[in-house]
């Protein structure tokens, strides 16, 4: 399958590893290609620079985030939340629409500094802003939620552990399924929370994700909602 | 130990059986006594008026606010997160001085329909509210992100699962732990997530748990954090 990653950080990589390990074609959107190639600075968790890593990763496609999204049958945003609409624009609707988002990202400020707050939440939600802002394309959140480690490989810990997803289509949602299941996910262990507006849910999760990360020592833990 | 519930609604009710079921002595407080004795309607989970309740539950004792404010060493705050600040001054600020008083509200706001969004969250919470405005009281959060069955008896769900604390001082967080611990918690499953701050966390859980009790159909679940 083409699938376009839009975004160059960590989660960006991680996903473009994996899905190009599990054989599909991938493209990594970012705004300069050459910016990014020439950047030489560690990102935020000590990460080797992009082009570092692309290095080893050279069958991931490195295009503009317009290149990359014509290039993709889905399209994944793991660009930085605060940029993410903006991104999206340049990616252009035409090369979004009728096509499957899947949208990673987290609307977090760090400009008031640690722990970052949200820019949007309660009354809306990223998740919603990018589908209202691009109303043909297909909008599932998901992956919000834990450590771009773990989005890839979720037996990194043991036991069940779930996945939320948020969209308005159903279609679209079970497209999301199948990559999930792809990364490893048991079908049993994702959970549809219904429409776009409960990604307010899922995004408002990040609070105390970040303190539990705090509390806990390590970002690789997850949420299992236990009933009987 | 004599302990006092703020509050008459569900959560004050089953959260008081629990305490008069181990022994302790047990005061219920309320806005007016009469009138809360006088109403007639089922709540909004169908439960009876308070005063059938108390028919069966008259070793908890009714009090105003303040009359119940005075009568306990410990206080738990079950009142409407939104009247919550004008309840416990109510209360009285003198009444609750130098005691803990263990936190369950959420600043829920019904007014704008289903679901409901949070009066306070992401720069602050109702937590952080309270402790300003009662600084000498000691306020530990918890209990807020979970049915109010589950609270006083974990082991409806089998499996471990969390509960989580904020609170500035540790001491007062190790007596809220030794009630939960009386409740059936284990404390292996209690986490201090860290100061009052960290209540927008949990808060902020809202609401994911009211869309999760929608796409589970039960409110009868609880997160359990998972890692190695």
């Amino acid at each position: 399958m083409k699938i376009s990653v839009l975004g160059t950080g960590v989660v960006g990589q991680v996903i473009s590893e994996k899905l190009i390990q599990l054989g599909n074609e991938v493209a990594i959107g970012t705004r300069n290609v050459q910016n990014t190639l020439e950047k030489t600075n560690k990102d935020n968790f000590g990460r080797p620079p992009f082009g570092e890593w692309h290095k080893f990763n050279k069958s991931v496609k490195l295009e503009t985030y317009s290149g990359a999204a014509k290039f993709g049958s889905l399209i994944v945003n793991a660009t930085n939340g605060v940029g993410s609409i903006e991104a999206l624009s340049l990616a252009g609707s035409e090369n979004l629409e009728n096509k499957v988002l899947l949208d990673i990202s987290n609307p977090l400020d760090f400009s008031r500094g640690i722990p970052p707050t949200l820019t949007i939440c309660n009354t809306d939600s990223l998740g919603e802003q990018i589908q209202k802002a691009f109303p043909k394309t297909k909008v599932v959140k998901s992956l919000n939620t834990l450590n771009a480690y773990l989005m890839v490989n979720p037996s990194i810990i043991s036991g069940d552990h779930n996945l939320f997803l948020s969209g308005n289509e159903k279609s679209a949602k079970e497209e999301v399924e199948q990559l999930l299941i792809s990364f490893g996910w048991k079908k049993s262990n994702l959970i549809d929370l219904g429409d776009i507006t409960t990604s307010r849910g899922t995004e408002m999760l990040l609070p105390i994700w970040l303190r539990l990360w705090g509390a806990l020592g390590t970002p690789e833990f997850n949420f299992n909602i236990v009933r009987n």
